[in-house]
């Protein structure tokens, strides 16, 4: 697609990032898209990403419509290296695409002994509290914070009480789903994971007022204010679709998606040897803590993604028919050899 | 109880900030129990506060077991200074007590042009998914982002469904509370808001799996984490009690409450006037949204307090008389001229 090794290969990482951690619906199924947008010309693999403002502890980059992943990553690393300066780094970013899954970004500090965070939002499927109308994005919310002789902790949410690629699913097998998380057009609670292409919505975290959903609607915001008003980027219910079939928006209030990248380096507030010990301390703490009958007990955020991963990486990650005949097409198309075995 | 005029003004602000905003259980009401810990010795109000670790963007601040609220104000300010010298700033605080409204601290970056953030542990009251133990506090986060014609973005909840001050009021007047809030000691969903007397626990934003509160319990664990182990502030189930009535945690894992706190320079992001601008068409867009039946459409973070605080300013702050007839007791014992009209 004219991206150089490098990026290629950063992509790539992603993708599979996304398959071994088991969240397929960010992983290898999502190339033919990136794929489709760029034919139609609306990504861009060859992108002069660039920083258009900055001080000691931050920066806002655009990304020149790069794809997300590639802009994303340019960020994350800019916000290392600013934390690496001065004790914390915070990069806004603009022009950019869907940057697939949020903790990859925020994982990147792990290894420098820094905190990351990630946030992006996202094309409208969520209706805030007493409003009909799509408004806001899935949002999610990445945060690592290393530990340790324990594996970090990595929290890696949407701000919704599900993720979207979950109802897609439930409406393909026809399944109903609990109420609380959607609602109909005309604003009422629905069960019917097909109810988003009638007019319906996904709920924000909380589901209704009465168990805080104008507390989901908070969290939303904060990320698309952080993610977009702050860069340049479309805000709120005017950012592109990521995927290929959805047109965007007729009206444009800034450049692409928006995403917001934080580095804390540990030693800004204290040894880190002493902090992870401490992180030891607090995930000990919580696993004894007891656990309701008939479950494990408290998982750390970041855990039940590794127990998919150690088993995926021993079986393999199982491909969709469907979306091998797609990739095997795309690379055909592009002069690549493929076996689909 | 010794404080000096600045530090008595600055608590005064806040129990009166709370009160004008609508949030009675922050305001008045805790003055008793603020009194009666510094008599058991459990709060310092003559405090040697000291940053014991910084770099350009960052600092830890021991508050010497201040009121939180003077703890918090000390460490917001500083925030906001290292923001102005490098881009942002962020603090995180150990030793301190609790603080009040968290939207008070990040609403004081609001004059600088800065976003501001501030954020509290608390004693433990909330179970974490797959738990029966009590495990973290409300947690709650506070974000304020300026505007420009219009008031600013002031976002400020627990990280839990509800309030734990309209349990409770509902506990008192015997009123059953929806499912989706509390646990039982076995786990099991409960809408009896006196279960938390008997080994019931709150639960976090979502409410149950289904629902996403493993959501809501990585918000209140990052909130732990940046309170109280960045500070080296004792951290989940050790936090001690904000209520003199109760005993502290037998162990302790670090110095008093923890805090963390948020400052960034609009404009070192793009110039502050632009995203001013910016905000408030995000602002319009929002309030554009078609409203639900029955409702007002989407209230703005912040809008609700302002509404409720455009009332109270008219009409007085209702103090509850056993309240009145407290203060005057504490009056009358500290040698304060006091009248209940």
């Amino acid at each position: 697609m004219g991206c150089n090794k490098e990026e290629a290969e950063l992509c790539t990482d992603l993708f599979l990032s996304a398959e071994v951690r088991g969240i397929p619906s960010h992983g290898i199924i999502r190339i033919r898209d990136y794929y489709k947008l760029w034919k139609d010309k609306r990504i861009n693999s060859n992108p002069n990403m660039r920083i258009v403002h900055e001080t000691p502890s931050t920066a806002v980059v655009d990304g020149d419509n790069a794809i997300g992943m590639i802009a994303a990553s340019y960020s994350m690393k800019l916000a290392i290296e600013k934390a690496r300066q001065c004790g914390t780094g915070w990069v806004s970013t603009r022009a950019s695409n869907h940057y697939g899954i949020a903790g990859y970004y925020a994982m990147m500090a792990l290894e420098h002994d820094m905190i990351g965070i990630s946030m992006t939002n996202a094309n409208p499927l969520v209706a805030p509290l007493f409003s009909l109308s799509k408004m806001l994005g899935t949002n999610p919310i990445a945060v690592a914070i290393p530990a340790g002789k324990y594996p970090p902790f990595v929290a890696d949410f949407a701000t919704t009480p599900v993720a979207h690629g979950k109802l897609t699913v439930a409406a393909k097998r026809g399944d109903d789903i609990p109420f609380g998380l959607l609602q109909d057009m005309d604003g009422k609670p629905s069960n019917d994971p097909s109810i988003i292409g009638r007019g319906g919505s996904m709920l924000a975290l909380g589901g209704d007022y009465e168990h805080g959903s104008h507390k989901g609607f908070c969290l939303s915001a904060i990320v698309d204010i952080f993610s977009a008003v702050l860069s340049g980027a479309n805000f709120g219910p005017f950012v592109p679709p990521f995927v290929s079939n959805l047109k965007p928006n007729d009206k444009s209030v800034g450049e692409g998606t928006g995403h917001f990248f934080g580095a804390m380096r540990i030693d800004a507030f204290q040894p880190a040897s002493e902090f992870k010990a401490k992180m030891d301390e607090w995930i000990e703490t919580f696993k004894n803590s007891s656990p309701t009958p008939g479950t494990e007990g408290v998982l750390i955020p970041g855990e039940p993604e590794r127990l998919k991963e150690a088993k995926i990486r021993k079986d393999g990650i199982s491909l969709i028919p469907a979306v091998a005949v797609e990739i095997k097409g795309i690379a055909d198309e592009l002069g690549i050899k493929f076996e689909v075995i």
